[in-house]
């Protein structure tokens, strides 16, 4: 099924909520080793709490190779065990290179029968560092979210450099629209082709919207950064599609006591609300 | 010593000359496993054969990547491995993120006592996705290399677009210049954060290297990319120094037969001389 489509189905079924698993030792519940066996036992347990609630896990590539070798060990059979428990799973890397090296990205994280669904790509090297990529999600129904505009504060100082009348991130826009819009799904008119686009800057994402009809959104900053559902509302399209909300600190770090996956998956029961009350 | 000193003294020593280490299975020396054992065989061979004559390995995380986390545990070991052999260790991964996430990146890399010396970063989410690389630079003796000018052909897509006077990479350099200028080495008037300008845009390498008088080049494009000693040398501040020149197809792969290191050593050799030619 193509990336689109699964996106959709699993937004509908269960809501628009993408757990970010960005697991930080010092940060881990009082009862897990601080090593990677102990991160291994977070993951799980943030995706049993949160998998009937959640239609995606992102996972945050960062966390894991700063524990060198064993953490990406972590990293894949975290994304296979999301993976089995039916979340779509979003590899957060925010990977870009030219020619052979792109190739090895992609193939990397978007090979034929991966358990990573999606992954985060910067684009600053234009399109010959994205048509790899793209070339995977196609042939192996896979998806990326290319980063458009981004929640951090001086996120303006390149994305918001004016070019004409427009400026940097919404030129990139609609070239994101245009590789998106040759590869949609079979039963949406939603692309492979995602983009990121902060929670924090709501005006910006109004507009976005209108330049990039075709492109499911990952809005991260929901939360901890300052994000509200009435912030994310026009991400979507309809009927709560169209774009997924991201929220880590807020759901995954809600209690570091015995009952933190009880806390974790009301947190996300919770945020789910919230956005399905904007939504109306 | 503070990375630029480093990198000054290296260059000094042997040449501006940095390998690319981009191990691609199909491409192995035909008497190497396809196989994360076949690929430390052969970096581990590259490295022998162009130690004392290039001053830099640049160690691309995708080819590793894309082994699992087997091919992890490869990248670290060639990392050591070029570490004790005196080179200076550019892990070539392009990462970019903000807050903790950009922190865990940092850390992975430059945490005082790493192998890896310096790692390219890409900034297209602006100074708070730099910060946190250049505090461990400063902290650690380490350096970072920020995309400025790719050498693909569609980097124009964002890096020219036109930004009142000026382009995007123009207006970046600036940016790099002015992270860059607060750190210097202390024999060297060159900082710990260095720039990426491809050796296929010299008319543009000309005029950043005025816009970055104190940022070292890490100069891709040359050899297989089609860039020539001709078109780099206006990377170099004075000396042969200021820049660093990367060839790595061209180099690594100059033979696949049982002769594949001599041939290697001498292909970095007949590029060093190439360059030292040109600056006189």
């Amino acid at each position: 099924m193509p990336f689109a489509d699964a996106l959709t189905a699993a937004t509908k079924k269960k809501s628009p909520i993408c757990v970010g698993l960005d697991p930080q030792l010092e940060k881990l519940p009082a009862e897990l080793s601080k090593d990677p066996d102990g991160v291994l036992a977070f993951t799980k347990g943030i995706i049993d709490a949160v998998k009937d609630i959640a239609c995606c896990a992102k996972i945050n590539l960062a966390f894991f190779e700063v524990l060198g070798w064993q953490g990406m060990k972590v990293f894949w059979e975290t994304c296979t065990y999301a993976k089995e428990r039916n979340l779509i799973v979003i590899a957060d890397g925010k990977r870009n290179d030219i020619g052979s090296t792109c190739e090895a990205y992609a193939e990397a994280y978007l090979y034929e029968g991966s358990p990573v669904d999606a992954l985060t790509v910067t684009p600053y090297l234009g399109s010959d560092g994205v048509a790899p990529f793209i070339e995977r999600c196609v042939k192996n129904d896979k998806g990326i979210f290319v980063l458009v505009k981004t929640s951090n504060k001086s996120s303006g100082e390149l994305q918001d450099l004016p070019v004409g009348d427009e400026v940097v991130h919404e030129h990139l826009a609609q070239l994101v629209e245009s590789w998106g819009a040759q590869h949609l799904g079979k039963e949406t008119s939603l692309s492979c082709v995602g983009a990121v686009v902060g929670a924090t800057y709501p005006e910006e994402m109004k507009y976005l919207r209108t330049l990039m009809p075709h492109i499911p959104f990952l809005i991260p900053g929901y939360g901890a950064q300052g994000g509200t559902a009435q912030d994310v509302k026009y991400g979507f399209i309809r009927h709560g599609t169209g774009a997924i909300v991201n929220a880590s600190r807020s759901i995954i770090y809600a209690s570091s006591a015995a009952d933190w996956k009880e806390v974790a998956g009301k947190a996300a029961e919770r945020m789910a609300q919230e956005i399905a009350a904007t939504l109306g």
